[in-house]
């Protein structure tokens, strides 16, 4: 039998970062990151590989992120976990002994049990496997037809590049806009406009109601009774929680299927943690269990998990999930961080929103400038920004990084005004319209003349 | 006489802003901005203006931020205020009652009284004055030698613009680095050697006795006994305020000549506010008066003032100065935020510090990748993030408002390794490798390590 003190069961982003900073906290500790493929993707750039990147080799996550630390990868699979002799046996037929475990299983795209079709060649989905993408890569021509079904950032990304190649593409989703659980809709037109000026064929507020071919796809058929030919399907339909070898060992789930765990990461077993896509998440604003998957959110967890894993921080714990991420569209940034206006009335929040819409240098003269939008969503009784969207260049990224802070700091729109920024010419927009300090004006604005609460 | 509620003394950045905000909050007020140049320039853009610009006109900070909300501007100069009749008196002979005065005077550049030959022709300074600046544009030649003395922020973007002219540029220095008040070495090393190999001579460490030359400068004398000729000088050796007005009207100022100000903005008469360069600041780390001017501390000032001039708000006060700037050279942007690790130790801070290098796009062989350096400066007794400094692409400037936020909302760095960052492969560093969370951590091993300290 062999033995470890760690035992991380996968070796995706959050599997490798909880080796790495385990391995750095507790230097005698033996870490070994248990993964049954051979290397993994860098997972939010897998679009880019059918563009930009144009290869998978370009794309790997390197486990010199763990093994320079110390840490022990092992190419195998865990197919059962005996919590009461702590021992995980493997595929290969190990049996390896733990003192802690953490699951880093991540998820599996989602491909809905009503959809026909799903099966037939030709009709994809974007696992976080190179072997599926290499094989996926090779099977696209260009000239062709795809259709991506749904329009979250995955198919969004994935539609722009398979353009680029070029192909002709048709993006379906059901809700009315793209991106729609992301942005409002002020942002997410911006997006479409975009992408629609790419030859993008956006078909929103549609569903699926099949897929149809003879051994290989050839139509998608819409809800709406029209029919689309293609050459290709790629579903892009979300993800769901890996936690099959969770489950079995008796840990329990939660009822959006994830595995229930603390602000520590803890499960329900004191010596097992989950990190990443496929532990439990609760929304920072609305403390509502969260489906979000993200690799930095995993990537956070991961650390929170390993730096807790022999004795806890309590200044290390994780306050909630805060969905902070991005996209670009050809130079052209989209970021979001907390809720959107639409979710937060839905939950209850009463709400005032400000924007502006500015240049990201200063003057906007300037070569490469771009411009630039920010959106506040804000709770109006208290103040606190809850939410908020970016468009602009490609310092957008950082921006929505900003706003993420401000978020996670629970800061006010009073806090907001009075905050310090640094801006530059070629760097960012003027201090006198730096549109993230404006659009707390114009939200501070909206509060002041809002009706006051009405007592219920 | 003429009347106004709101007399705002100076129209750059800071009382543009001021009178926008007043008139937004105020709007039944009248609100006169009285500015002695036709119009203002946006301040830190002012070295772009000899080279990427090519002109003032492409660099004027509009009046209509302020007209537009319905202040006015008057293109006049205030000569003399009466505090007791509460009258302002103008070079064209106005007079002009106010009920609220703000003081926005800014700053004019310095120019030591020991400096022999400094009034000699084509020796030139950078005011925030558009007359000044188009003749100075003028009077440089392609392929002439020009020596600016003084590598703070101006003088590192100036030189470098001048360069591209092109025209043989000396960058004299009298500390061991260039932007030595805004970086530790490690990071000041870099710019360095960019600016070198853009044919910039730099000579560090070195000051400057004299300029000598017959009507023209024609030499610069060093202090180590060299001797440089030249066709033009430009001192960039730093700021003024500029509180005569304010000193005459019996307004106290302080040891380092700012006009005093309470946290709201207030000055020693309840009716008079100063905000900008001429007001005075307080450094937000060290809480000691700071010489701190940037046009983006300003417009946070004016902000305040705006919001405080009529009835004060507890939530809406300055709470100090942080420093937060950045530059760029050719696409490579340098920020900081916050105290240097050697201000911090000269203060009295035991510090640890934390860096890390990544890159910017995740995989870095997407097209447009660039380093990414952050260095952080941790107080070690309470983990709370005091400084830091960023180098990296277009992205840096945006990325230092990331650790200004760290720093003005005093995160420790278990904070920082517990929150949550968006990344997208086009438009940040990869979540496993975020430079910010990977110099926490760093700083966070240093901590670990680092002696308990010594009882006193």
């Amino acid at each position: 039998m062999q033995q470890t003190d760690v035992c991380i069961v996968g070796g995706s982003a959050a599997g490798l970062v909880a080796a790495q900073i385990t391995k750095g906290k507790f230097p005698e500790k033996d870490v070994l990151v248990v993964r049954d493929t051979k290397s993994a993707l860098i997972p939010c750039a897998i679009p880019y590989v059918f563009g930009d990147l144009g290869s998978t080799e370009k794309n790997i996550l390197p486990d010199k992120l763990a093994t320079g630390n110390g840490a022990r990868v092992l190419i195998d699979r865990v197919t059962a976990i005996d919590r009461a002799a702590k021992t995980v046996a493997t595929r290969d037929g190990e049996t390896i002994s733990y003192e802690k475990l953490i699951f880093a299983t991540g998820s599996q795209p989602t491909v809905p049990g009503w959809l026909k079709g799903a099966d037939l060649g030709n009709v994809f989905t974007v696992p976080k496997n190179k072997d599926y993408i290499d094989q996926m890569v090779k099977s696209f021509d260009t000239g062709k037809t795809v259709a991506v079904i749904g329009a979250g950032f995955i198919g969004v990304e994935l539609a722009d590049q398979l353009r680029a190649m070029p192909m002709e593409v048709h993006l379906i989703e059901l809700l009315p806009h793209i991106l729609g659980m992301a942005f409002d809709e002020e942002i997410a037109l911006e997006a479409e406009s975009m992408l629609s000026a790419k030859g993008i064929n956006l078909q929103t507020g549609v569903g699926v109601a099949a897929l149809t071919g003879e051994g290989t796809v050839q139509s998608v058929e819409l809800s709406d009774g029209r029919s689309i030919p293609v050459d290709y399907v790629v579903l892009a339909m979300g993800y769901r929680p890996e936690t099959g070898l969770a489950a079995e060992a008796g840990l329990p789930i939660n009822e959006r299927g994830f595995i229930q765990v603390d602000e520590y990461m803890r499960t329900g077993d004191p010596d097992i943690f989950a990190v990443g896509d496929c532990a439990e998440k609760r929304d920072f604003i609305t403390r509502r269990p969260s489906g979000v998957m993200l690799a930095s959110t995993a990537c956070a967890e991961a650390r929170v998990a390993a730096m807790n894993l022999f004795n806890l921080c309590s200044v290390k714990a994780f306050n909630g999930t805060i969905a902070v991420y991005s996209t670009a569209i050809d130079g052209t940034g989209f970021g979001t961080a907390g809720v959107t206006a639409a979710a937060a009335e839905k939950e209850g929040f009463q709400i005032v929103t400000g924007s502006f819409t500015g240049v990201d240098r200063h003057p906007g003269s300037l070569a490469d400038s771009h411009k630039q939008t920010v959106r506040l969503v804000v709770a109006r009784n208290c103040g606190t920004v809850i939410g908020g969207g970016v468009v602009g260049g490609t310092s957008a990224g950082e921006l929505t990084n900003v706003l993420g802070l401000v978020i996670q700091n629970r800061m006010s729109v009073g806090d907001l005004l009075t905050s310090q920024i640094g801006t530059q010419p070629c760097l960012t927009a003027s201090p006198a319209a730096y549109p993230l300090i404006k659009a707390a004006e114009a939200a501070w604005d909206a509060m002041n003349r809002a009706p006051a609460p009405v007592a219920v």
